[in-house]
């Protein structure tokens, strides 16, 4: 099978089925990736989010937000959030978890050592900044979008700064309205539509790999901007854990496509323009948060 | 208080506050609003969706697809909805209703005279279209995209056509391969990201106005795509009847906020760059399907 290479604007190069092949699927693009497609999530950098109805896998994102990263590694092997609760569903929007009893200096669950606020981390340096797979479609929000470590993330040359974008899943530091009174104790997920005004406006500190739906399908809180109203409504957190503090066999065996690799450029192509049988107009555009980031149980 | 205008790209003119009153936000613009910029939704374009969990109600759009609201009001009317079924949920993605025996065509219910497939109404002529309010920032899938008569929509001069887009809440009519192969029988209403390369491929009916969560929060099928794989997981559908031929009394009263005034401008530009306490940075850009289409009960 040959396959020639077209380069296109923002310097993305993507494989192209030669007139003889059918055009890429997503489904033959994963099913012709090799096991060097696919990462371990890390599991220092990752966390197990335990409710009744099971686990919520969330890989963590240190290379953008390090210091966050660092607090909330070791909130969870301090056992912080341990008992504390989702306070928060809000339709279209985010899940939120928190101590209930935060804004009681009295009642509140200490933190021990471990700072509650730290400076912002809304964005960081391209100059040091790995590989960005970059999106030749453009976005409303930002001068340029892409994928960088497994990341949605944006960038503006002009300022020299990259930073994680809101897309649905992805998994931030709530704050109140200054820009360092976050630090990790409370997080939230994004379960709508994405809201990419927070973007810059919020640190986000990783995303969900796995269990997404744990979330979103909880009722909607009653209370303004989702908040539940009565303490029953809350829902327990039984704990949160660092993969790498769980017993080998009891750890999420999962897998995550690279989005460093020509199977990665291969898979965006391929849902730009929509080969399979069903789609009539096939688009040729994608917007930073309709590009599936595969994940796999590992074989 | 004094309001001036600015007029910027896309001829949308947006009232702005003097320097002397705070910027607008959503709550002041809302709390602004006179009754003349709500609407009442027409009973003879409203469908309401009866669940075990209460009602949903969706708001048609007959001026873009007047033959499938034709069809779908015909069939409503016919009870040919009541005791079918969700049978799809999909995790950001879509919830979908059936016949859970449409593939057997000894099973499948009758929808009696009313035809089950139509032509496609992907688009629609700009030229007869009623007024436009158009958004400033661009998008990744349109040339324009801005809102008609309550809707999210798309539109291309350059060929002349316009098209509802797939926003959070919209209604779909589902099809087989085949552009004509929908026509109705099957709804799907759109519950994550906006899929928006599905635009131009199906023809969209209409929008969820309040009940959202009830299809949100709904478990998701194991089988692929969402599907329930176990007839026993589908959710029945208790009836589907036009708010027309529901007593006065039983109907939802709502109105929705008017998408073609100066106060629906206003609010484009409070979401556009957020001056709430919060905010950090402004932003200054909005995304079609991030801005909101307020519903409330009616006074």
């Amino acid at each position: 099978m040959i396959r020639l290479v077209s380069c296109i604007a923002l310097a993305i190069c993507f494989p192209a089925a030669a007139s003889d092949t059918p055009p890429p699927t997503m489904a033959s693009v994963l099913e012709a990736a090799t096991a060097a497609d696919w990462r371990k999530p890390d599991p220092d950098n990752t966390l197990y989010l335990e409710l009744a109805s099971g686990r919520v896998v969330i890989e963590l994102a240190p290379d953008f937000a390090p210091r966050h990263v660092a607090n909330l590694k070791a909130l969870a092997r301090a056992k912080y959030f341990d008992s504390l609760a989702i306070v928060r569903v809000q339709e279209n929007y985010v899940v939120q978890w928190a101590d209930p009893n935060a804004g009681d200096i009295d009642k509140r669950k200490s933190t021990g050592e471990l700072p509650r606020t730290l400076p912002a981390e809304f964005a960081r340096e391209i100059k040091a900044a790995p590989g960005f797979t970059a999106l030749p479609d453009g976005d409303v929000y930002a001068p340029e979008v892409g994928f960088m470590l497994g990341f949605p993330a944006a960038r503006d040359p002009k300022i020299g700064k990259t930073w994680l974008a809101h897309c649905y899943g992805m998994v931030g530091a709530g704050r109140d309205n200054a820009a360092d009174s976050g630090g990790g104790t409370e997080l939230y997920v994004v379960i709508g539509h994405a809201p990419r005004h927070l973007d810059r406006n919020v640190t986000l500190v990783g995303r969900v790999l796995a269990g997404m739906q744990r979330l979103t399908t909880l009722p909607r809180g009653s209370g303004a901007m989702g908040f539940h109203e009565q303490p029953e409504d809350n829902v327990a957190i039984r704990a949160i854990r660092l993969a790498a503090d769980v017993p080998v066999a009891e750890r999420s065996a999962l897998e995550v496509l690279r989005t460093d690799t020509a199977t990665f450029a291969q898979l965006i192509q391929a849902r730009r323009t929509r080969s399979e049988a069903w789609f009539i107009e096939p688009t040729g555009k994608i917007e930073l948060c309709n590009v599936p980031l595969p994940v796999r149980g590992a074989p």
